[in-house]
């Protein structure tokens, strides 16, 4: 059986950005939290829409020819295949949803290993 | 291009009980905001897991063998296929994701109707 999922006590769980944390599955989705602050590289997904839900502090995430500024509360869908970058100047947490296995950066080769915590 | 969805403004939306709104797609999915009070039907989705994430007031999922109690960020997925039925004393706002078409009683002759707002 499921267990219900705490987020403040998974976000407490983990200091290091850039490297989601899988705490639910979801219809072959990963649900993650994460940590980020700085600026990500500009990547896209081919085969996936990506999910971002602020939770805490503020994300900008920049698309090419625009601007997402999002609050804790506030989510955005990047729709498969857009090229964006997340910017974070403070610490930023997060609820991510992407199918899993999906590299977050976009690229095997550099992405993040998927961690259940 | 996609907008960012502030979840407070779409839950001022609206005032129904039981009647999830759409507020962004994301892979097949619809992203749905509802308000819940009382106990709704027992239910399940042979087709999919159903995903909840309290944003405000508590919620109960009772489960056939379990009672899963929810406070504000906190999450839970029920597996495909088993059987749950919500239960908020007082009203819940919520986060829902299921995919696009799913009847939220489990049942079409039954479900609320689809709502993008």
């Amino acid at each position: 059986m499921n267990k219900k999922v705490n987020l403040e006590e998974k976000l407490a769980k983990f200091s290091e950005h850039w490297s989601p944390k899988t705490v639910a599955e979801f219809n072959g989705h990963d649900i993650m939290v994460a940590k980020l602050q700085g600026e990500f590289v500009w990547h896209s997904h081919e085969d996936t829409d990506d999910f971002f839900l602020v939770l805490k502090g503020h994300l900008t995430i920049e698309l090419p020819d625009d601007k997402i500024e999002l609050g804790p509360g506030e989510l955005f869908v990047v729709t498969e295949g857009v090229e964006h970058r997340p910017v974070a100047k403070e610490e930023v947490h997060l609820l991510l949803i992407e199918p899993s296995g999906t590299p977050n950066t976009g690229d095997e080769k550099t992405a993040a290993q998927r961690e259940f915590i």
